[in-house]
Order: C-alpha cells, then structure tokens, then sequence
C-alpha cells in the first residue's frame, strides 16, 4: 500500500483553496506524498496561482483525481455518501479502501464522512461505534484527546471502554503522548458520581493501567489528564459550551474596550497577548482529528481550516497510516484483553 | 404566615461574615425581616461589627435563632441533614415548614439543601425530581434561567418536561421575564437531533406555547431564549465548561501579558474594561438560584456568595415566596395540563 494521503479538495468553509494549497504544503515542505480528489480544473487553478511557483515545483509529489460531485455541509450524511458516489470525499474514501492511498483528510461535512467512513472503510472489529475525537489546547501546553464529541449519543458502558481503548492507543501511538492518562467526563471526581452509564463503564475501566477515574468539565483544559472519555451528547456540549464562553468573553471584552480612550490605547498594546492567546487557543496546530474505531486512518479537519490546518491534518493522517495503531487496536479490542468488570 | 425570610447564617466559604452581613443589609435597604438561624453568639458578632451600626440599625428586621450544629461543605447530604437536626440549615428549612418563615436562603452544601429541601418541605405534587437552576448573564443582558444543573442524574422525558413548566413559572412569575421561551439543551437545533430521552421530551412539549425547540450549549449565553432545561449531567458539564473555560482564558491572558513592557501597560489600562466584564459574569447580582419543584421557596447561593449576593438572594426569596408562583405550578402541573405527547 503506497503511504499516500487522500485529501478531499472541495471539502470545508474555505475550498478548494484551502485544502489544495495546504496539501501542496505538506508535499513540498513535509515530503509527504498526497493526492488531491475533487474538480481537477479548480484544483490546477489554484495550484497554478500558488506564489513561487509552489504548486508547480510540488507536482512530483501531488497528484490529482478528479471528482465530478461534491457533498455539501448540509447533505444529510448517509444519503450523501449512498447518492454521490463521485463526490470528492467518497472518491476519496474508496482510494483507501482500494489501497490506492493509506490515510484520508477532509474539512467536509463531518456526518458525512463518519457516515463514509464506517459504509466505504469499515469498523475495526470489536468496535461498535467510531467516534468523533477533537484534540484540544491545555493550560500546560499538552493538548488533551476527547472522544466522543458527537457522532454517537446514548451511548452503552461498553462503547464507553472502546473509546477509552481507542483513545489510548491513538495518544500513544500516534501522538506520541507517554504516558496516557485516560478519565471519563463525570459530574464529580469520585467514584460512584454520575449517571449509570458512566458509572459502569468506571467499573469496567478500573483494571486498565492508564485509567484515572473520572474528570470533571471544567478540569478537562487543565491538562491532568490527557485522554476524556464521553457520551457524544456530553462531548457536544463541553465543545460547545467552550466555543460560546470563549465566544461571548471576547465579545464582551471587545464591548468593554469600546467604552473609553484610555482602553482602546490599552488594548492595542495588548494586541500581541491577545494573539498569542489565539493561537494557543488555535485548533490548527494540532491538524485534525482522528474518526477512530474506522479501518483505516481518516481525518476530520475543522471545517473552518486554512491551509495550515489542512497541511498539519495531512502530516497527522501520514503518522496515523504508518504508526501501525489500527492493528494494535485491534489486538487490544480483542474480547479475551477487555475487562468485562471488577468488584 | 409571616413574610420572613430564613437565613442560614453558618453556610458558605465566607460565613458567618456573609450571611450575616448580607441578611441585615437586605432588612435595612429593603426592608425584608429576615431571622439569622446559627450559632448566636457568633451572629450578634458579626452584627456587632458591622461599620456605622448597620446592625443595631437593623434590629427590629432582624432576629436570631440559635441552632448548635453546622452541615459542612463535605457531609453526606441526606445523613447531614437526618443527622445534624439542630444544624442551621436544618432548623432554618424547619421554620419554614412550620410557618414561622416564608423562605429560606442557603449559601451551605448544595446537596444537603436539596435533600433537606426535600426531606423538610417537600415536594410540590406533580413533581418527581426537584431542579437545581442557575441564572447565567447573557450577552444581551438579559440572563438565562437553566435546570437541572446537577440535581439529577439520568432524567426521563417526564422530568424534563416539568422541568420545563417549573423553570417556566419561575422565569415569569418570579423574575418577571416575559415572554418567557423554553428550549431544550441539545447537540442540535432541528427537531430529532439528540438522545432519545431529549427527543422524547420535545415531543411532549411541542404543544406548550412558550415552547422554542432546542437550542445549541454554544447558543445559551447569546440570550435568544431565556429558559434552557436539560438532564443533571448535561447542565453540570455546561455549567463546569464555562468555569473551566474561563479560568483558562484569564489564566493564559494573564501569561501574555506578563510577556512584554508596553502588553503590560496596556493591561493597566484595560483594567475598568476586565472590571466591567468581571460584573458582567458576576452571580452576585442575580441573588442566587431557586431549588425547583419545592413547597415553599429555597434559594441557593454561590458557596463563594459575598454579602452582596446573599443580600440579593435574600430579595429574590421574599419575591419568590410573595409571588404565588408555587400554588401557580401545582396548577400547571395537574395531570390535565401536561400533554402527553404530540402527533
């Protein structure tokens, strides 16, 4: 199987641009061979229109596969991926599934390729249901791996122990992340805190050497631990919440700032510490993240991604590829290695 | 029945300073009497200390009721308060059963106030699960009512369609919010988004007219509805994210600042900016939040309440037992009134 990425092209807020000249990148800075699926004209005009001629001298390592069909953000997710069997990310899907690339990236509709991901790629066996994971900043600089944040609610306890499997694996084998520290998102820090579900799966947990109990939200960025485990209904919400208080703080600030003269002086000192804020805040660092339980590596990147995020998601999906994590997951999700319980 | 509000002089991080000091402030500015329920001599002292005489001032507002023991911020909640009968949450919640009181006020143990809420006073008929609300700033202003935010676990539909008619009732005829719109917390907008027991208690609350569908956790703040209902778990984890969330971002902020001579002048002259957006998110103006679904009222305060807050929380009791909301929600809650499911 050649170790290349897939990269959707016309997928996210900002493509093809974003996606094309971030691929190009990757190729030409990281070595990273790529190939960019989507309408081959548009994507050769914004190739050529790279400066320096950066499109053109990445042409050895950047391929191009055209694709006549695009899935929209707001596509329902399974009838885009059944429907537009030439769209971009399903083409892209299928070269991995076919061995004619190793690992896909794509900023598009995040049903969709879940959606793609488990009907073109297939689960791991052993994996009920892939989840959705995001990697966030932490106040000590180490970022944090949180699965799930939406694609599955009403989890079970034992889907809970797989994403804690998988998100264990994927910090340690492909983050490089030592050791791994996995909690599950609770209501309180003790044990016997929180709904049922969560409750079982702690029980569950408790012989598995990287678990450390549970983590309340608003310890999560802190950085104690780096792996949170979570229904999708509760990631949602802790991903949310987070983007609307940031949100709403700034816009108040901003509002605060406007009031007087002295302020506004203020604050145009303070403009570098407000961007060094933001790109500590910057989810584009960290390249995507990982659909995990799927057979294949495939990477959601934000689908407000710029360039730079795409080229990070291409470096972290060539990783995911060559890590060898999804064997190892597979190994570890074998029935005889789960704990079914403890007293 | 008198119109007296019981305060429990001996809960919260700051007692007795704060309860005392909040309780004499609220019957001096307000004229509300309020009866101090703790260790009497430690009250008078306080009230003693009290700059210009406010306390001796306030002597014919307030008096005091000596109760000899203390639930603390770590007891057990229902063995705290079946144990502790002399405690000054206790004896205060007592009072209120009894008739001598109209509320009760608590900055104590959050956990033993609801179970003593439940244990002395009772629930109103109709309701399964009493709510723990909170009132959160809005960026419009206005504030958010939100239930449950940590009473309960594992909520079914029923529960949080009364969480819905009690956070209504409240919101409009406590707080004076009209009109009052509901939403329910959930990973999406559009109708059968979410787990199954959300999407069940849309369906049964379709039919009510202050009823607007589900509403997003990054859309909460923004203030487009101002009653937001969700199960126990969910409202613990928004409401941890936002703290969590903040600390982050003042803490990292704070880092950059340090950073540079001219960013650290800047931030001397944004401090009215930081000072006017630190009281846009202050819970003190808001006077507490009200224990929903009881008999009689209950306000919990911040366990960090300084005087101001308890002083509020005070106003918002004696609205909230002289507004005939809780007669107005056994009305709302009659078997008749609920529908039981739409089309």
């Amino acid at each position: 199987m050649p170790a290349m990425v897939a990269v959707d092209a016309m997928g996210g807020d900002h493509a093809p641009e974003a996606p094309v000249r971030g691929a190009v990148e990757a190729a030409r800075t990281m070595g990273i061979p790529v190939c960019l699926v989507g309408d081959g004209e548009k994507i050769r005009a914004v190739m050529d229109a790279m400066p320096d001629g950066a499109g053109r001298d990445a042409r050895d390592l950047v391929t191009v596969r055209h694709a006549s069909e695009v899935v929209a953000g707001d596509d329902q997710p399974v009838a885009a991926i059944r429907r537009k069997k030439d769209s971009s990310m399903a083409v892209a899907l299928a070269m991995v599934r076919d061995g004619e690339a190793s690992a896909v990236v794509s900023a598009g509709n995040t049903g969709a390729l879940m959606a793609g991901g488990v009907l073109i790629l297939g689960r791991v066996e052993g994996v009920d249901r892939p989840a959705l994971s995001t990697i966030l900043p932490t106040e000590n600089g180490k970022g944090v791996l949180m699965l799930d944040v939406g694609a599955n609610v009403d989890s079970k306890p034992e889907h809970l122990v797989q994403f804690a499997v998988m998100g264990s694996v994927y910090a340690s084998r492909v983050l490089g992340w030592k050791p791994v520290s996995v909690a599950l998102l609770n209501i309180g820090s003790e044990q016997g805190k929180g709904c049922e579900t969560v409750r079982e799966a702690f029980t569950r947990l408790r012989a598995r050497g990287d678990f450390a109990g549970n983590v309340e939200a608003k310890d999560v960025l802190s950085g104690g631990v780096n792996v949170v485990v979570c229904d999708g209904f509760a990631g949602n919400v802790f991903l949310k919440t987070l983007e609307g208080a940031a949100e709403m703080i700034f816009k108040s600030l901003k509002k605060e700032i406007g009031k007087g003269y002295l302020s506004k002086l203020g604050a145009l000192m303070l403009k570098p510490a407000f961007a060094g804020l933001k790109a500590r805040l910057d989810y584009s660092e960290y390249g995507g993240a990982p659909l995990l339980g799927l057979k294949k590596a495939c990477i959601k990147c934000h689908g407000r991604s710029g360039p730079r995020a795409i080229m990070n998601g291409c470096r972290v999906a060539f990783q995911y590829a060559g890590s060898g994590a999804i064997a190892f997951l597979e190994e570890e999700l074998r029935p005889s290695s789960i704990p079914e319980g403890g007293s």
